[in-house]
């Protein structure tokens, strides 16, 4: 199947500080003209750390765009040019102090591909070592130290529902069985 | 920790057909003025679908924004006023013709809270009946049905990387082994 429209018209609406927003006139392979909305982002990277044996860590962040505090793995977005290792270790460093010694890539997702062009890159840092957090201005994160196991209940119970967290954990430590035996399908 | 901002001018600069972009200016609790990108979106559902013990429903479809052809399970975006469990037997029977005798919610995330406000919640589909599929003019999509165990595979080596596809199979299904021993943490 022929799938690559062709692009007739592409208006760029918006070019903020995390994301552009054009709209893209096209032209599918059945000749059919249609509009595109298309969000532009540089990319993010978060990371999955266990710097105790069975204990993770968790920042509960306030999310302005969805009006609440969220249970995420540390993270952050692409600098320019920024390579995403480096961007591992730099967001880890900056938002909990540990410091890795070693970042390796777990998986890569798009957040939400229907329109924007996002991707997560999750990495495993290992070799952590203690330090001091250097928060820019008006980051309100408080980090969290959380066995892995309560973390996974807390994705079974919808405590965290931060989708990139969701990927990282359960990619990296599976799922507690289901309470009450709700899906014995 | 006070987090909530005071949102000193909200000016919508688009507003289309699957997204809205706006542009708060805020004064955070410390007395600093900032400004806030917030693309507003209303909602979608994903359904996990078991139609023969052991083997599930994927798609493949060509994602225009970010110029790829994913492999994703059966997925929508909520009409005005529907409800998602409703919208989760919808897409999957124009997706895919099966007709789900019972879908219920397995998890909500939130898909990239940073800046973007949609949510997708993730459904158990079962009392499957095949049926025609009913594909909207311009959606391009295969139909597949895989083997868990191959899809699981598919998340270790990046060939599935759309993040609700992630989420739902892993959480459903848990996650192979990591081939190789590379995580020997």
């Amino acid at each position: 199947m022929a799938r690559r429209p062709d692009i007739l018209k592409r208006e760029t609406l918006f070019a903020g500080r995390k994301v552009c927003l054009q709209v893209h006139r096209v032209r599918d392979s059945g000749g059919r003209e249609t509009t595109r909305e298309v969000v532009l982002h540089g990319g993010s990277v978060a990371v999955v750390a266990e710097p105790e044996p069975g204990k993770i860590l968790l920042e509960r962040v306030w999310r302005y765009a969805v009006e609440g505090s969220l249970l995420e793995i540390p993270a952050g977005t692409l600098e320019a040019g920024e390579d995403p290792a480096d961007c591992a270790v730099r967001e880890l460093a900056e938002e909990t102090g540990y410091r890795a010694g070693r970042v390796e890539p777990m998986l890569t997702i798009y957040t939400s591909p229907g329109f924007l062009t996002e991707r997560i890159t999750i990495y495993l840092a290992t070799d952590l070592e203690p330090g001091q957090p250097a928060r820019e201005a008006g980051e309100e994160i408080e980090n969290l130290l959380v066995p892995v196991d309560e973390a996974l209940a807390m994705i079974a119970d919808g405590r965290i529902d931060d989708g990139k967290t969701v990927c990282g954990l359960l990619y990296r430590y599976g799922r507690t069985p289901p309470a009450g035996g709700k899906e014995g399908v």
